[in-house]
């Protein structure tokens, strides 16, 4: 099967939601790839194939819908999991940073503990927009000594900018589909 | 390596936090297990290991902690994965719920079409303590027309009673390692 295959399946179990969460977005719905049990194992194969055999201690995952791509992502590639919480949900010590949303500052955190100095770290969120979210989580594990691998995201919304932010960072972007427009 | 092996190895991968989140809680915080790769895969391999080879629809994780399993194990079994979320998350027409907490209510819900009737479903959370969540969960397929297989857990705190309220459901229980004790 041919890589354009894939995405055209991938693209195709991508539900679209007008005016969520409000009037003139386009809300690019990755639960429907999820329940379908082939598009989410190619997506997951897909998204991890230049890994293959290769070492990678963490798979970092960011809250809540990166808990479910990265669960599945570690466990194909016999990696670690940490997750990155919004702040006050982790139950150790942890580090922190802040970061811009559209109204306002928010927090995420992670254990302390979670990354060793040096480790292979892969970021995995479903989608990437604007980058933020993903550009924090790169900043806090960098902080901890991780050799962040890439960020890979299932979907890229690219006129929103997020890849060219990571890219800024040095951060290698792996994404699998790509929905132009906002 | 024997079943008992495998438990003495997920018991001292979990990380015991006393006082949290308040005096008195001995806190099981499994988030040092899914960060150790061996642990991580070996857990998952073990829970899901009665369905290996067989037909399992879609795996049902509860928000946020149960994504992450639940991503393995519908990577693992190569089924779909349906998020059981708080409510106002989800884009789509959903169900919702209502479950009590040690203080009040809160509601859950699910995708609307995100389970067909029939539908082998397998629940997954990380740890089960008094069982409210998983029990609305189950109640929550149920009322869409799941099957549901069994609720897997990695941790069981066998003194809150959660596993008798789902066997009480006639819901089979899996867990790999207990905790007596509150």
């Amino acid at each position: 099967m041919t890589d354009q295959t894939i995405r055209d399946e991938l693209i195709s179990a991508v539900r679209t939601i007008k005016d969520y969460p409000k009037e003139g977005i386009l809300f690019r719905d990755i639960t429907t790839l999820l329940g379908n049990a082939r598009a989410f194992r190619r997506a997951v194969d897909a998204l991890v194939q230049p890994w293959a055999g290769s070492k990678v201690d963490q798979i970092a995952g960011i809250e809540a819908r990166g808990f479910i791509l990265g669960g599945a992502v570690a466990h194909q590639l016999s990696a670690g999991f940490v997750p990155i919480r919004k702040k006050g949900k982790l139950p150790h010590e942890t580090v922190r940073i802040a970061y811009s949303l559209e109204y306002g500052l928010d927090e995420m955190e992670m254990h302390k503990d979670a990354i060793q100095p040096g480790d292979r770290v892969i970021l995995v969120d479903d989608l990437i927009a604007t980058g933020g979210t993903a550009e924090a989580a790169c900043k806090l594990l960098r902080s901890m000594g991780a050799n962040i691998e890439a960020a890979c995201f299932i979907v890229d919304l690219p006129d929103l900018g997020g890849r060219k932010k990571l890219e800024e960072l040095s951060v290698p972007v792996r994404t699998l589909v790509e929905f132009p427009g906002h």
